[in-house]
């Protein structure tokens, strides 16, 4: 994860990278824990549900415990599942005997909260002691007891969502490692689509990049890892500020581009966006078929629904949206 | 979990109280995992769509590790959080210095997946060596090879759900241990309640089981363990048959009363909801929140949308389920 | 864990208790980091070898994974087992087949590193910020970088090990909650076996508190938790140094009473002995069976072995010592 | 795991290749799980006692949760140490405040039973539905009912250790991938080193394997994966019955060379030597230490102490052996 042409001894730190960037403390009162979410009012949640047209749903989570191993940040693991009790046991005379004799199966999952798609909570990524809306990072240890997953989880996240197929308007199947694009190349494939980015829609952001893991070697996938993605400007965090975007969602681990090219700087937006506009970040989507569909039938809109797990002080929890067009 | 009026010598096999009971079992196809959901068309999303009113929402899953314990099955454990990094490993320079410095919390999670809100795989629960569909019961060792809980979570659940409240339309704030209904019963509570059930609604039925848990001693809670729920009758199974349900969602942790009464057979409906006719079951939701709304502003129906985790040969998966209202 | 007699605003902080008693730090050198598990040379290990007479032998680990629970102190839990493959895979169809057809049972495990009969690091407890021999508590943070029970493991523990068996002592079968003895005890209780002291001896000092747990209701054990054992003195504190002991091994689970009865500070020994002294400490284990043969043949001392897992940067590790008469 | 020389479909199953050898089945009593350990009496304790010369010591095990990663077989995961509790949780706030203030870390560990040094229960590897003694197969369901560790760890393993460095014999510093040596090869560099492999000697041979795990490229470890080894033939077998060889000990994951040349069969001394005399296995040992010592002061025999975990329905348990020259 080392840009070779920027010495590492000249990236700046991440404050002064984002010395003088709006944020968003403070505007939902000092409890606040949810952010832009706040933006995604009754009415948000009818607009979106104004965007259905046929019934056609779509589920956007990774596959968990995929023989053929998970896409996960390096360094975590992808889910471990084991079974606990099936056929097997109850043939060996393993199983307990129930009034009546039903038999069944039961397993239990080791998981990274942050290793499937997953909404980060608001506090999970920090610089200079404090998280979203102020809270002291102290208040991170041993479980988030400010900014953590749950609000997000207890509330769910519903509203309009738009599609911008980043890869397709490239003509790529996959984005290029490292390959970068802003909100203005995010305005252009829109319109390229035929459609408008609007004022608080939930933007779902399509790489190829997740798809691309399940036809890579995972050796090729994690060498010289650095994801493609959107890039740190000022003008792309007032761009979020003002449209009021509540939710990030991007086929790819970081939601960004891993290095910000011209600092250096590792995933400035999950700083600038998230710790202080309070951007809910939804990572490691699978868009390939909702992509498709979309491009099929020319309608890039549609309600998004998504409730990640009520995980008491979580960093982050799984999620499996569900998307109706 | 016995019956003290019942001799369990007497208790017959699953298979004397099924015989003659009608079952799905290709009705969708020899390859079909996914059961009655399969009368979820896009027509039955829109139906669904089409009661929402206000755009307000609500949240369905109970926390997961809750410091006060989670509601789990007898022998299972709730969901264990761990934390792998915080602001106290930055702080003690044990945390990685990326470029820009940014920090940032992780965890990790041990989970029953039975554990928690949970959407069953049909293949879950069986007797006679044959889950549901007639597929092999040994497809269930070391993880579901056929019903499992992946296409579930891969299709998602969307249409129009109705909730009983059968604790409020009984005058309780929670039934008793061992307390039954049955349709009968339902249909009159809906009735009293201002609405009718309609064919392939999704049920939600509430009993204040769950919600009790936290008002109660743990060690009361589990004591002499017999939920609250539906009880067993052919002319039920009937019912749910000819009414095409798609889904059931109670707030118990076995969707069913767990001994039924008159013959001691321990959660029959498991295999002639479940296992038979290929209903899907989603358990141990939190309904107490939309049941308090519902009573309020008497709408009773919504859009019902849920999506559980994509685990792979999951013998089930937890879920958030998101209704608007 | 609270003492109805003492005003927990009166409890003095550890190092008020600890002003002015002895430490081994740097005596070793600094970068030791097994303390007084120093004195056991060679010599030492021969003398241990000495006191062998017929070749019998016991171990001294409690049980793990016992259905029955297993002895934790509260907040921790018991070990858990889980199978990954058994006979009920290969009937069924899921277990590998390879060339010959073997097969085999396979299972993982899930425990508290303290969650058993087990040795300290010595660097497990600290007061002030710094852990035995003057490390940086912060070394701590993920992982101790420092007196780790790795060194402890690397090197072993051989040396003449004696029991006092302060139960049969006093006649009982179990300390009571709360009951504490001393160093003047203990030589007395070593006197009435007919043994005496040496010094650089392994003690291995039996209450009957862990043999208790498998008779009693798990729920009487932990109601008001207080173990009975060993309590702070400066003079006990000076005999250990004298003494050389390097080990202490105790069938309670913190080797020594809960609360000390005076000042109401919590486990000062490990302060005094472990952090400053640098005692190592062997807790939870199982006495009972040495401690019948001691009182039918006679002979109380013997050759002492044990050597914990090698956990990489563990705050302990579990072990099963054994013992050779 | 494969033998390009050699036809999967000529590959005999193992009763083909196991009949008409040996058995220890009944030997010792029906009941009986702890096999040709049985051999170690005190008279055994006491030889091996008896070749104690100057009181150094030296333990066996690999490092658990090393950061380089753990030799384990392919399919297997390393163990993963997590911290629960350390001076990072004490900063910030979140360790508890007990009386008197002391601090400390605790962590847990998720392992694999075979995943370390271990142990082999007994009926860890059979075939034709029975494993050692005679036990149904049906009876490692969910967790070994027989012949499980738990037996071997009750009674730990004491004797005279013979260390057999055959890679030192063959100037080598680590054996060939899929180099086999037989019990020849063994008499012979037993007495290339001074010393003769007596009656029930527990045998230590040393490969230079698991030694070589922590200098290779862990991707170059595992590729084309077969382990150098002792290899089958009926008069190894025999002559391990002959010698009641109770234990045997190496620096290899599998004790055996991967696949038997002749015939393809993989690990076939599982099945001769443990399933069916009930010779214990230990794998996965770090001898190079100990052999180092051996070669500079030629002394090759030792006491021989360990004592896996007690871990009940165990398939194997983690070990660190402990030897005393």
């Amino acid at each position: 994860m080392c840009n070779a042409e920027i010495d590492p001894k000249t990236v700046p730190h991440m404050r002064e990278l984002m010395a003088g960037l709006p944020t968003n403390w403070g505007k939902w009162g000092p409890d606040d824990e949810i952010g832009c979410l706040n933006y995604l009012t009754q009415a948000e949640v009818l607009r979106g549900v104004a965007s259905i047209r046929s019934g056609k749903t779509f589920t956007l989570q990774v596959q968990m415990g995929n023989p053929k191993g998970d896409p996960v940040w390096p360094g975590r693991r992808g889910a471990q599942r084991i079974n606990l009790m099936d056929k097997g046991d109850f043939i060996c005379g393993n199983g307990p005997q129930t009034p009546g004799c039903h038999e069944f199966a039961d397993d239990l999952m080791i998981m990274y909260l942050q290793g499937s798609t997953q909404y980060d909570a608001l506090g999970h990524v920090w610089y200079d002691d404090h998280i979203y809306n102020g809270f002291d990072a102290k208040s991170t240890a041993g479980g988030m007891q400010k900014a953590s997953v749950l609000p997000i989880a207890e509330r769910g996240v519903v509203g309009r969502g738009i599609l911008i197929d980043m890869a397709r308007h490239r003509g790529k199947d996959v984005l290029d490692r490292g390959e970068t694009f802003n909100h203005h190349d995010l305005i252009d494939a829109a319109k390229a689509q035929g459609i408008e980015i609007e004022k608080r829609d939930i933007l779902l952001v399509r790489t190829g990049w997740i798809g691309s893991f399940y036809r890579r070697d995972p050796a090729e996938f994690y060498t010289d890892f650095v994801e493609p993605g959107l890039t740190f400007s000022r003008e792309l965090v007032d761009w979020f500020k003002e449209m009021e975007i509540p939710n990030l969602v991007t086929d790819t681990i970081a939601n960004e581009v891993t290095l910000e090219p011209e600092t250096g700087v590792m995933i400035p937006l999950h700083c600038a966006l998230m710790r202080n506009l309070g951007v809910a970040f939804t990572e490691i989507a699978a868009l390939d078929a909702l992509a498709a569909d979309c491009a099929q039938d020319a309608q890039w809109s549609f309600l998004y629904t998504a409730a990640p797990l009520k995980v008491v002080n979580g960093s982050g929890a799984p999620v499996n949206p569900l998307v109706i067009k």
